[in-house]
């Protein structure tokens, strides 16, 4: 079992947002004000939530604590949706004690309909009761749409002035190709850190695990990661050892993080890890990375276990990046299928069937002798996705 | 019933390339040499089909005969896919009676097997016993893979010197994104054309027509349209007001096979008319249209008749295309459903339920006050369109 996070009480509380009976409602307070870091969404449709938390970080890098809530995505409703938005921070300073301007919000779910302000104001007495009383488990459930598990990851390290703690938890399941943020996230640390330090931090990390998945290529109104450091452990990140050591958890944390998410992809059976290397830069090799993982016919490919490595290929080629085609070699699960422009001799289908059954398969893409990467994890397309998108609203 | 251009013969030959006791082998002859013109795949990785065309208009804009077989693409196939193209077209030069030199080629099917030249040759026979006792229709149904419907489109117009014939055909239902070609095309025509003039016109169509479907964002290794003139008609389309009703025509048969295709894309229930105005450019309208018709969850959402109107507005704020939020007006079959940042007054749902029972649905959008524009046509996702591409080799 996990640590949690000094300093920290949580709540959750049923709030019939979506579904009677489950949490849907979650809040995290910290015991003092603690250093907040936040990374957006960059569509231009930004929710209400997203909106107001840009504001609160850049009047001061500073929060106490982070409300949730899922089953409304408070996204495209214009004045009267920040207006809710506003009035629910009351509510919480009231339920907490702590001030408005020191609670940062998020919210996930169906992109138009108004915050149902009924339920919310209902649910406030079991919010403040549970206080305290619920774990940071209850408060990940709280925030879980489509998604089948809740997902937390965790990191306990030594600096030289004590040991600290972090925790992390996401919800998503679809909708899912973050742009510099992810859907949801909060991250909650006991380290006394700078605040303009941990922002940077959280920007490294969230650039280098969440903006690295790829579920449907949507990228969501509402995608936020959040995160704290409130000092609760006594110990101190001042010195560059100790910054190297709490932003490498940080990273941990997130790409663990990251990956729950696509392994917990809407209808997902498989992760793809798409590796390209070679390329003559870093945004060719992205190109190429994420034309293989969003297209219909590589995705369809893997659910179905078939090694059709023609439809990585054709990928990789209609990408718009620029390279050799006789240049390129593929490779899936380790074993080289295509080069020369031709394929390798051998019968593929045989080698690589047991690699298709596999959870997990590595995708390898060399393109060139240039020294651009770009590393990305993609979920598999299944009937199951369009059950979820067809049949449900979401 | 249509009438075939003057001066063209057809033949159709099951070579079993892929399931047997269907065409899978087709050949189009002109009795003379016509003005031949070409639009192909932008993938780097071009089939062998299409490089030998590309090599054969390059030397000059003529061909006298197309031959294309159906179950293998030959593409990703290196220097043997080279050999093994320029065998093929040796082998209809002698069915034919026709200098290789005069013959254009294309390929669908598999990518990475070659062809199997042991059935190009036992088809001969057939192919030539059949030239002449075959109808345009058997081709069109020689090129078919998943295709559940032959596509045939016809026009005839008059021109000051007489009256012309164009017959087009295409196949395609999957892997379908042209990028300044499509899947496979094929337009013969007896009017009798400069051929430089040809291929512009053809190039023009293709742009407006072929360029703006998608079913599934994958642009193939093998598109090609291929369009012949030849002249058989006895007229000649030289003076500029017989030009413009010449490719008036030729375009109207490229819209019209394009949009067979989106209508038999694979596991297709509907097909979504992405009419974007207002932009700053059109590159700007073409952004959002294309993030619309790509987005897995606006698919999804068609295919299950959800008038789930925030998966639409989601996908154009994150599409790259630069403009402000409230400006953008969304309306679904004519009915405004958001304006102003929020959604309209009313029951959104009501009111769209029937426009979604629609089998063609209209999707407008209105950015801002530029003069940019762009229209796009994108089939649904469906459950079937998974089971094709999971569960077939294609």
């Amino acid at each position: 079992m996990y640590e949690t996070p000094k300093g920290y009480t949580f709540s959750a509380a049923m709030a019939g947002f979506k579904n009677p009976g489950r949490y849907d409602l979650g809040l995290i307070v910290s015991d003092r004000p603690a250093a907040a870091a936040g990374a957006f969404t960059k569509n231009i449709f930004t929710a209400a939530p997203v909106t107001v938390c840009k504001q609160l970080l850049d009047a001061g890098p500073s929060a106490q604590a982070i409300v949730i809530n899922s089953g409304q995505a408070n996204a495209c409703t214009g004045e009267e949706g920040m207006q809710n938005c506003r009035t629910t921070l009351d509510m919480i300073s009231d339920v907490a004690g702590i001030a408005s301007t020191e609670i940062l919000t998020a919210s996930t779910g169906v992109i138009g309909p108004q915050l149902r302000m009924d339920l919310w104001e209902k649910a406030m007495a079991s919010l403040k009761a549970n206080l305290g009383k619920v774990t940071s488990e209850d408060v990940a459930k709280a925030i879980m749409t489509t998604d089948t598990v809740h997902k937390i990851a965790t990191a306990k390290v030594t600096l030289s002035t004590g040991t600290v703690r972090l925790l992390g938890m996401c919800k998503g399941a679809g909708m899912i190709c973050p742009d510099m943020a992810t859907m949801l996230g909060f991250i909650i640390c006991d380290a006394q850190v700078d605040a303009n330090w941990w922002t940077t931090a959280l920007k490294e990390s969230v650039y280098k695990s969440f903006n690295r998945i790829t579920i449907d290529g949507d990228t969501s109104t509402n995608d936020t990661v959040l995160a704290l450091a409130n000092g609760g452990s006594g110990a101190v990140a001042e010195s560059d050892g100790d910054k190297t050591v709490l932003a490498a958890a940080l990273l941990e944390i997130c790409r663990d993080l990251a990956h729950m998410i696509v392994q917990d992809a809407e209808g997902g059976t498989k992760v793809a890890h798409i590796k390209v290397t070679g390329g003559t830069d870093d945004t060719q090799a992205e190109l190429v990375a994420r034309a293989i993982g969003h297209s219909p016919l590589v995705k369809t490919a893997l659910f179905g276990r078939d090694p059709n490595w023609g439809r990585i290929v054709a990928a990789a080629g209609r990408s718009g990046a620029v390279f050799v085609a006789e240049d390129l070699v593929l490779t899936i699960g380790g074993i080289t299928v295509f080069k020369e422009g031709r394929p390798e001799a051998g019968d593929m289908d045989e080698l690589l069937d047991p690699v298709m059954e596999e959870p997990e398969i590595e995708i390898g893409i060399l393109l060139g002798k240039g020294s651009g990467e770009y590393e990305l994890a993609a979920s598999d397309l299944s009937r199951e996705y369009v059950n979820i998108n067809a049949d449900y609203r979401s």
